[in-house]
């Protein structure tokens, strides 16, 4: 059985990154006797300069056509002070979200115990935290219409829309998920203030009976992110809409104290794709210092929720655990110690797979 | 010269708490020599119970007639699991909002050093914290219609609006604190996504000129949610729209360690209100134990701001921070420790300032 993989690098570290992961899928291959085919594309400020468009139609094509895409990063520094460009790198990645049909972003969170003290939580609080946070991808206020402006320039307005539909596709996700895991979910909303929240509610309560063993707890958003901080133990799934699942991801991945090891799926209706949850940290592009780990366990989760390969992504995780506590790191986890550069971290982890 | 204030204790602890804050302020009176005029009423589940309406108009028009509105906790369990009850403790506090036009909400944010330990960040990363969140908080999507259902009710929305007018009114406020405190102003917003973002990000790029003195940076509202957990004391004034406020507003509360301690004050076109942070804690009341300093630091916000009593405001500041170094603190602060009562700590503190 032969998988096609759409790579899309993207700016930035992307490329350097990619290309461990690469590696990594490569050696998974030789050992496991799978085929990887790989076809490269372009996204974001990369693709604008070649065809003044974020996410070109050919990009689209590819992505189509494949089985699961692996994404680096997107975004350059000379659009960041720009809000009013007229086309800009974030729009590739809406464009994407939206063509595809990315409805689900997964985030899992479990921080590595070799790492728990760089968490900018006290140490007892990370200890035992493993959650997974579902975000809605491809609605709410982020693709609503009407938005814009009035005539006169004076009033601004955005729109959030949810149909039922799409709520009951994505809290189910969440009710499944739940009953591999611990068999908790949270529903985040604000209910007590949005009409879009309270039918959020309304499907989450409909569905509960088709879950009996789930137990299902609400939570107004702005608890949310206390409780993330104060006792992120407390989740298992937590699912919510796209804004505040924007919001709540981020805070929940810093908690961490090391994103540059931070994975992430997007679900979608025609693929999924998989990239780490950082940025495309321009400052250090081309210099092979930027962590590769993050990438490496997006494959992994390609590996598991697009191929079903659940060995292999247990293998290539244990890598990656290995190589943290062996210390074969790069200079954002060295502390003091000997940084080693992307590429020895990609074949440390090579070489343990083999 | 008199002070009108009116006085909402609202549900829960609300009496009790505010009952000591009531006298701290006649201990300031006396001590002083100024007159403060009370006039109580209902708000929240007490005055649904009694009105049918969580804001009646009574107490309407009594805020309406006063120099400051001094203000307890509401909400009630029982209409805590119901999101489609018809009256809720909720909707008073959004129709005062309204109705007095209480455009902005102030947090200040500044530990107290004999608490530091509390937070569930690492102390580093406390020491020196001191920032102050503006909220907007009468626009928004919290107040933008249309709001409902389509027919079929299978569609749900919202609408965010925001006016050229609304932006300006709480952007200068944020530049006007900046520049009586550390002179830096963060504008947080997703103007990469919404419209109403990039009118907040337009306007306040065109009051800089007004402003040289103040440093502005302009930030994401995921990035600002990871920055306040990784790097708080990198904020001076944050001033952000209603919703993205309430989410973050709350996670920095947090950090801090001690819910109990924290004050605000609601600015409006008509009247001010000061408030506590911390909800209703129905599980504590009548109990004589809760914590009743954050109301009484919102007395002292309520001095400074709307009677403009800066020497009184800072000698009641000065009896708290005092109470907690002599550990002459409420159960949640005891840790094992000797706990006094609410009324106790309210007789330390009227002591003190005698
Ligand atoms: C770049 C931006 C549009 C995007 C989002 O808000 O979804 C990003 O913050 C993310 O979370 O992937
Ligand atoms: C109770 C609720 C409507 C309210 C809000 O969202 O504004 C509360 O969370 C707050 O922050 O005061």
């Amino acid at each position: 059985m032969s998988y096609k993989i759409a790579v899309l690098a993207g700016d930035g570290i992307g490329p350097e990154i990619v290309a461990q992961a690469r590696k990594v899928i490569d050696a998974i291959a030789e050992k496991f006797d799978h085929q990887f085919e790989y076809t490269e594309a372009l996204i974001g400020a990369s693709a604008i300069n070649v065809h003044g468009n974020p996410y070109p139609d050919e990009t689209h094509e590819l992505c189509m056509n494949s089985d699961a895409v692996l994404f680096g990063a997107i975004g350059d520094p000379k659009y960041d002070n720009d809000p009013n460009a007229k086309v800009r790198p974030e729009q590739g990645l809406l464009a994407m979200r939206q063509k595809l049909g990315l409805y689900a972003n997964l985030r899992p969170l479990e921080p590595f115990k070799a790492l728990l003290h760089k968490s900018p939580l006290k140490t007892e609080l990370l200890e035992g935290v493993d959650f997974l946070c579902i975000r809605e991808l491809t609605g709410g206020i982020y693709f609503g219409r009407p938005q814009g402006r009035s005539e006169d320039g004076q009033t601004a307005y955005d729109t959030c829309v949810y149909t039922a539909e799409e709520v009951e596709r994505i809290v189910r996700l969440g009710f499944e998920f739940a009953g591999k895991r611990r068999k908790k979910l949270t529903v985040v909303d604000k209910a007590n203030v949005l009409a879009t929240s309270r039918l959020w509610r309304e499907i989450a309560q409909k569905l509960e009976p088709e879950y009996p063993q789930i137990e299902v707890e609400y939570m107004f958003v702005d608890n949310a992110a206390m409780q993330i901080i104060t006792w992120p133990k407390r989740f298992d799934v937590m699912v919510t809409e796209n804004m505040f699942g924007d919001i709540l991801t981020d805070e929940a991945s810093v908690i961490s104290g090391s994103l540059g090891m931070l994975p992430s799926a997007s679900i979608g209706i025609h693929t999924s794709i998989f990239e780490p949850i950082h940025g495309s940290y321009p400052q250090a592009a081309g210099k092979n210092i930027a962590n590769p780990c993050a990438t490496v366990l997006s494959a992994a989760m390609m590996l598991d929720h697009a191929f079903g390969l659940k060995m292999e992504a247990a293998l290539v995780r244990l890598a990656v655990e290995k190589s943290i506590e062996a210390n074969f790191v790069t200079e954002d986890l060295a502390e003091g110690g000997k940084a080693f550069s992307t590429s020895e971290v990609g074949d440390w982890l090579v070489n343990f797979i083999k």
